[in-house]
């Protein structure tokens, strides 16, 4: 598990993330002044926000579930869809999200994050070569920059570090079980997901197990790809314990069931209720511990 | 400026007080699961929401602007009505408060509680004699202890206990403006006020100076007398340079208009610019430091 989580394109400066800290927490960038990253992502509830979907600016309900912001940044890509890049362009394009920020334009946004004096300043830290630092490009990059450090580091990593106490017998149990029934086919990687996109229900169409409300053709929607349909990025299981209700829909409260879903749907297993427990088991041990610096919230700059 | 506001009426334990830090933040109680104390509250915007009117369940706007939650145990009574007659009482009505949680109950408040697991162990120690200890009393109590934490010393403070140079000398130019026009006969005590209610627009009508959209008659409202007519508490002035917008209906943006607008309604007097600038710079030496305990956020118990 990675201490941090680089951008390929630009430095993680100590200004960048320091800035970006503050802007994930601003509102007064949202058509409303009550929409920040903050009001989705909370780190009291582990970066997501224990909603079914999210609900943006006046209220408005998102499309999908919010997923958690903690370790996004080491997916290869952003969004249930995997519609955005990284969490920069995810930064970015929230901003005129419809039901996210609804800003009117990018130029608004710049215009706002102006008028607060103290921004001017510790934008030109961040940004020192800039001719002008206060940009959307910016903002997203500094945001960006916070967010490649929201790494959580748990139980599990030390048990993949060697010391193998570090997980409980039951919990041993569940991460056998959870690679012999097939999971880690797509549960991959550091953050056991966010590596590629599959269909959901790939044996039986996840609606008839889940609680759905409607059908969402997932991929489908972006490209119009007959083989895109019900094509979702695989959700990483880092925190997973934490950050209820479940699936891109958010249509399932319960962990347990979740599990028992997925097994069914994606695998064709039924499992029993102790691999079930002992699956549940080993997820909590993939709850990591939320730095210092997570949990403590920056204070904003006064308005006038 | 006390350490913190002690309750009369129960002692204020380590374990309340974490509790109700924790339930500070809790949205589950609220009938749209986005609503917390700390929605209306963040304290990276010093404890208010910088909105005109706060936001609370679907987006329902609410009737007057929050002020801040910072030091607001330390006030003679809570909103600005001076309706509620302390933090716990607020905690505990703004529940079921049309606009903010929207709770049908205080029943489902309590069952809601009850479903996540953690909080039974955490009442049960917060409320050792309690036969039910999850109960809405409890929670309001161990929310109130937590506010009752919140003093935020400042340099005023410093300068109060004999250190001069705490202040600039355009500070105390300002602070001496402040008690020559009069000011501190409304905004006296240790928090600048919260000690009484009085008519806002003792010399003119206060919405002929503010850009208030109607009228609220205040205080009449809830007694129905005719001498409460536009009687509001007097909001202390603590952190009020981190606290825009103004007055019980946010409609001042500027802290130097409000600085002026007070002046002129309340005294009948003309400030230059010269004073108002002094007032502003003094004002601003009573943004307190947020301790590290009121910048870190609480993790909240997991759902299931």
């Amino acid at each position: 598990m990675p201490q941090t989580f680089p951008s390929a394109t630009y430095t993680m400066t100590q200004e960048k993330i320091r800035l970006g800290k503050m802007l994930f927490n601003e509102k007064r960038v949202s058509i409303d002044g009550t929409t920040s990253c903050a009001k989705c992502h909370p780190f009291s509830y582990y970066g997501a926000d224990n909603l079914e979907k999210s609900r943006g600016n006046f209220g408005k309900i998102n499309p999908r579930n919010a997923p958690t912001v903690l370790n996004a940044a080491g997916q290869m890509s952003q969004h249930w869809r995997g519609d955005r890049k990284d969490v920069e362009e995810q930064a970015k394009k929230a901003l005129l999200g419809k039901a996210s920020f609804g800003a009117p334009s990018y130029e608004w946004v710049e215009k706002r994050l102006g008028s607060i004096p103290k921004y001017e300043e510790l934008f030109k830290k961040a940004f020192v070569n800039d001719k002008n630092p206060i940009s959307v490009d910016n903002y997203a990059e500094a945001i960006g920059a916070w967010e490649r450090t929201l790494s959580t580091p748990s139980r599990f990593d030390e048990f993949l570090e060697g010391r193998s106490n570090a997980l409980t017998q039951e919990e041993k149990a569940g991460l056998k079980t959870f690679m012999d029934k097939g999971c880690t086919s797509c549960h991959s990687g550091a953050l056991l997901g966010g590596t590629m996109l599959q269909k959901f229900g790939v044996v039986s169409p996840y609606w008839e197990y889940t609680k759905s409300k409607k059908i969402d053709a997932g991929r489908y929607n972006v490209t119009k790809k007959e083989e895109d349909k019900y094509l979702f990025k695989v959700p990483q299981l880092r925190n997973v314990a934490m950050t209820a209700p479940y699936f891109h829909d958010g249509s399932v409260k319960s962990l347990r069931d979740a599990i028992k879903i997925m097994a069914k749907v994606q695998l064709g297993a039924d499992l029993s209720q102790k691999e079930t427990q002992n699956i549940y088991l080993f997820l909590q041990a993939l709850s990591g511990k939320l730095s210092e610096d997570i949990v403590t919230l920056p204070i904003l700059p006064q308005t006038n």
